[in-house]
């Protein structure tokens, strides 16, 4: 059996535009990287867990394509996206004694990502860097469209730039070891395209939701490439988050509250977007901007998926103090996404009494 | 008798164009920050040496821009040029509820510079900043083109990014209560673009010099506003240091092997590129591409400013480990700015050895 080509979806961002290669058993194909080199080091940064499954592949692939290849290997997880382990790559690249020719590829999930992006942005003012996701979250939504950041104390993600990758590599065998808790939390942001931009594909999740839980190859290989179409359609419009980006923080607003507010690693990224984006649309249909049987609906789905429908018990003041810290704040006014219509979705605020039902009605 | 209206100098990059305003009494002139907010607070972020000398002007000023002015004082020296100085500045901005429509206002030195630069790059993606540069090195070189950094115990802005500000304000006047040794170091900016660029302002500084020294203002305000034409013309071709940029680094290579391997702050960087320039001069020389005369003219011109014209003994195999980081290293090479004709400088390799003898010539 010959595998399939893999897909090729481009992003248009005029001189930083890129492609996402998706398919099977690419990312340690030397060709998945070809025509990318400048004639300095490759460096792989990632963590303890992906390091042992997959990073000697990676670096074989790479030193056909590079002439030197370096090693970072960071601790894993959401606790670590901060400064210090950001250090720990400049450490190791001015250690090694890399130059602005330097290309770093991020080799994990989204934390991996966002560190690796975030290092590349500021390591001599800027070197390349190549995203190899290993997470269905990365794959779908973090490793395309630029954003990378550390978490403060203050706030998640509330310190990074953007900086967009040279190539995103996008291999769909990389998931069959992710654990089932992981994989689920990637669907959050795949259902997640659905309300926001396409009617149709959460018919397609809902109809096919069983074929993705069970990693059909074929599913999953529409259902990555479908949310990387939206994804890049939007970042196309709005690179920088001037205004139309925001939509894709559907449910972020509350998840990001939980996650804080329960100390960042408790619940998944995925998790805490899965259960915002229940309380988002309840809160779209308080607002009267659809009916309750499509909040009913997307809550529905979000459950079949295997995540967290009801939010931690933070207290409603709680939960609003840490929404007010959002990027999307405005003048102390919390903005939240909200759908305005099936596949359409907008940035608005909401009144403090209409926000705290939410909360109320979806925390236990 | 009436202040003469401030000089215009503008910089072409694109969407991310800007004005370089140079005059007297023009950095506390509320129209001078005219028609730059956008409703969200004006944060200046100075100094402790800065602060009770101009602090509440500037913030006079800007309460009749912004609806809310915040102040951030950071410790002042080159030692403090790192992470955890820029980390109070996010901490300041998140306990203060600041958002993405924030504009910081750097008022300081290049460090204060830098810092807030990197800062706003950083805080929530990016937010807005003015330069308002208060030394002759700030206003004549590091708040005009974007370059935003901290240092790494590896190397001096070896972390940063391109950012560039809103607008820079150039105040002549508050140069009158600079240290004279401040003021010297920022005269070695100045003599750099003569022989990088312009050989006739070389002529021109050489024969004010006294003028300069004695800080008269018509003397100054050519020299800062033919340094910034300099300066915004070869930015405007090369944003981001590809190639051509590299040039304004000239005697950088040298200075900063002396101000690390000396440890940031025991020179001023003016002292260590003044000093630098002596070596690189001599080096182009040793080269064969001018003659050891317009050397030796550079170096006097360095030492009638007052500065410091011999390096410190590092030892050889020390300064060369310390210039083979630079970021102009390609590939382990050092790379050095030399003069290639008088106004007219390129970026090339050197041998160890011709290296190896302009730091002994050089150093005592």
């Amino acid at each position: 059996m010959h595998a399939e080509p893999p897909e090729h979806v481009g992003i248009d961002l005029a001189e930083r535009s890129y492609e996402i290669l998706i398919g099977a058993r690419i990312f340690d194909a030397p060709h998945s990287y070809a025509g990318l080199g400048n004639g300095g080091a490759a460096v792989v940064v990632t963590n303890t867990t992906v390091a042992p499954l997959l990073a000697e592949r990676l670096l074989t692939a790479l030193r056909t394509q590079y002439p030197r290849v370096l090693l970072v290997t960071l601790p894993d997880g959401e606790e670590h996206k901060t400064w210090p382990t950001l250090n720990l790559i400049f450490d190791a690249l001015l250690q090694a004694g890399c130059d602005r020719a330097t290309t770093l590829f991020a080799l994990g999930g989204g934390v991996i990502g966002d560190l690796t992006g975030f290092a590349a942005a500021c390591f001599m003012r800027g070197v390349a860097f190549v995203q190899v996701p290993t997470t269905l979250l990365a794959q779908v939504d973090s490793s395309v469209g630029g954003k990378t950041a550390v978490n403060h104390p203050l706030g998640k993600n509330m310190i990074g730039v953007f900086h967009q990758p040279l190539r995103v590599v996008v291999d769909l065998d990389v998931l069959d070891t992710l654990p089932e808790r992981e994989f689920n939390a990637g669907l959050a942001e795949v259902i997640k395209y659905g309300p926001i931009a396409d009617a149709a594909f959460l018919g397609w999740i809902e109809a096919n939701l069983p074929a993705l839980c069970a990693r059909d190859k074929p599913a999953l290989r529409h259902a990555v490439k479908r949310s990387c179409q939206i994804k890049t359609a939007i970042v196309a419009q709005d690179e920088r988050e001037a205004d139309l980006r925001a939509v894709l923080n559907f449910g972020h607003t509350f998840g990001h509250a939980i996650e804080n507010g329960l100390g960042y690693g408790r619940w998944l990224h995925g998790e805490a977007v899965g259960c915002g984006m229940v309380m988002a649309a309840d809160l779209s249909a308080r607002l009267g901007l659809i009916d309750a049987g499509y909040a009913k609906r997307i809550r529905d789905i979000v459950q079949r998926a295997g995540l967290p429908v009801v939010g931690p018990r933070l207290g409603t003041p709680r939960y609003l103090e840490l929404m007010r810290v959002d990027k999307k704040a405005r003048a102390g006014e919390i903005r939240f996404v909200v759908i305005e219509a099936p596949g359409r979705a907008g940035v608005r605020g909401a009144p403090d009494a209409l926000v705290a039902q939410v909360i109320e009605a979806h925390t236990a």
